[in-house]
């Protein structure tokens, strides 16, 4: 079917580029920042400024503000910390957390490092509850937790995760203090997130995510870490390599696009309201519902950005491949994930393996519209009637 | 002075972009190659022939290339290999290899692997005798090594280590088998390397040293590692992170043009005849030698690319802040170590601190003239007479 429109649901595996930003890295000073002379003295004045801008856009200070090539980078530089330390800290993260945290856990466990992961409610998000409890089971086990990894936006269920007070729950407790790091690749410039009142310690950005290049994010730290990863002084010896400036000037482009205050809640309005849309149609689809089932069309437990949903008796990578046929991009989860067949986010809530094998993603962005939505609904129904 | 035409001799800290590139990037598929779709599939399909075209350029098999964030990452993929390994394998490494390998070095130590330095000879050069040495002084101290990092062309002083000779020496010796690692960010593209020939194991590759955009590097890896940062399945799960098509196709032009057999000897020659102009040029100046002091005007201990020379009662900062103010761009060694003041490299070689803190880099690339380096000898002259 050539020529024929396509419509773009997979914002959460990543999404179209800004086109400003093709302007922007083509005219970004080539100097290396790290060097003495003008090149590098005007390339060095260029990152620093997409640093001030990105913290200002975000609430923090520019030296909180770490660039790195990704939001994996940023979670496995936090994590690796712990092959620093002197004693054997633990890591507690989240079940349903992101490949670059989950798979670096169990690294980090295969070489010695205790680790536990923290089941998610029933609704996918992680509650201080359940926190706590295993907390206290660490105890138990005579393990010393020194971070904890949760994200904030699921990103592939859209599961809103209330970081900010279980920071708080956390931070009341007896002990040594534990770092708490949360991946935002999913809520940076879509849902609102206080990064500096929230309370937690590091934080994961990544630019493709939010119209910018591959190969550029951001790691925000409250305080300097003691990292594993060395070599140039570069980012203050938290993130060695030569500094991606283009990166770095497209990445402060498109934070002060989508992540402002002003600019987010009105993207946010139109989401959650497209959201509803989709949700609403959905149900009135024969034997479809949301994940997890009890999902309202505006419901705050959720980012409006992202939807899983069961088809039951279609497996997630047919619909994948008959919407695409119709010229509908989806997944079934995260693209980080896609060559394994196992949904360990959705087994983690509870979710049994045959509705699992029938779930698929639909994730919104800044240019999706309400005909987006219609059409997707209109071929999900053709789909459902003719499978 | 405004206007003023600026010649660029730091291209071993970076380089101009080819202004090809930027259309590459402008105009490469958005989708996430892991992603299902036809977005995803038409990424996959860019970043695989990304792939095979760099392979085909570097005269090695597609899936022997992993697409990094560039050289530093690269380096430290390999080195970490160390902590996923059972026993306390240990690390031979060279002296004066960049701060990538050498802090990483440094930091593995501290967290209990063996390491252990090799000193280059006086020309700056590893020598296969200094190798067979330190692993017998390693087996001595009781240290099984299982890895030796030694870069090809030294990004100081340009000093050639014959890399296929050592690995021929290694792999004789009995024992069990040791992953040699090459760093070849100031090799590839301008000095010739058989790669595959080579015997070595795996390599480092940057593409801003080559033309191409930061963020994007290459790790040559004869068989798949067991590496410790874990994400998502790209790259063969050797790195994980999605993958930055547009910086992988920018690349693969960088390699295109700068790589191959015919283009690098031509580069190669015409560098070998401007270095020659300029070592002939300094050897005329008051007090002014290479480094070390024997390095030849043609010399194939060295790499054409890259000249240290020493200005014996000018210190190497206020030399690159004269040259600057001239309009000529220098440094006095690693841009990713120029916020310490010391010179590890030149130490290394046995050049005696005064020296070393009175010598700088002139580095230069494919669009360097021969007018530049008479521009570059003017102005040296003026400085030595006026200092």
């Amino acid at each position: 079917m050539h020529g024929m429109k396509r419509i773009y649901f997979d914002w959460a595996a990543t999404t179209p580029s800004f086109p400003e930003i093709f302007d922007i890295i083509a005219q970004s000073p080539f100097g290396n920042p790290s060097s003495r002379h003008q090149e590098g003295r005007e390339s060095r004045q260029a990152f620093e400024d997409a640093r001030k801008r990105s913290a200002a856009v975000l609430g923090v200070k520019p030296e909180q503000l770490i660039f790195t090539s990704g939001g994996t980078e940023s979670n496995s530089i936090v994590l690796q910390t712990l092959l620093v330390r002197n004693s054997k800290a633990g890591l507690l993260y989240g079940a349903t957390e992101h490949p670059s945290v989950r798979e670096n856990a169990e690294m980090l466990h295969r070489i010695g490092i205790p680790v536990m992961p923290v089941q998610p409610e029933q609704d996918g998000r992680i509650s201080a509850k359940r926190v706590l409890q295993a907390l206290e089971k660490a105890k138990e086990r005579d393990i010393t937790v020194r971070m904890i990894a949760l994200m904030a936006v699921n990103n592939e269920t859209g599961a809103i995760t209330d970081v900010a007070s279980i920071v708080q729950r956390v931070r009341q407790l007896p002990g040594p203090p534990i770092h708490i790091h949360t991946d935002l690749v999913q809520t940076i410039g879509k849902v609102p997130f206080p990064l500096l009142d929230s309370g937690i310690d590091s934080a994961a950005m990544s630019a493709h995510k939010l119209g910018g290049p591959r190969g550029i994010g951001l790691l925000f730290l409250r305080r300097p870490l003691t990292v594993l990863n060395r070599g140039g002084e570069q980012e203050w010896g938290q993130r060695p390599g030569t500094e991606n400036v283009a990166g770095a000037l497209a990445l402060a482009y498109c934070l002060e696009k989508l992540a402002r205050q002003e600019e987010l809640t009105c993207h946010y309005e139109a989401a959650a309201t497209r959201m509803e849309r989709l949700i609403v149609g959905l149900r009135e689809l024969d034997r479809t519902s949301p994940i997890p089932r009890d999902r309202e069309p505006r419901d705050p437990r959720f980012s409006p950005y992202i939807l899983q949903a069961a088809f039951p008796g279609i497996p997630g990578e047919v619909l994948v491949r008959a919407l695409d046929d119709a010229g509908i991009a989806i997944s079934t989860g995260s693209a980080c994930s896609s060559t394994k067949q196992e949904r360990p986010v959705l087994k983690a809530m509870g979710i049994d393996s045959d509705t699992a094998f029938c779930s698929v993603r639909f994730s919104q962005g800044w240019s999706t519209t309400d005909e987006d939505i219609d059409t997707l609904l209109a071929a999900l129904s053709t789909i459902r009637k003719t499978l």
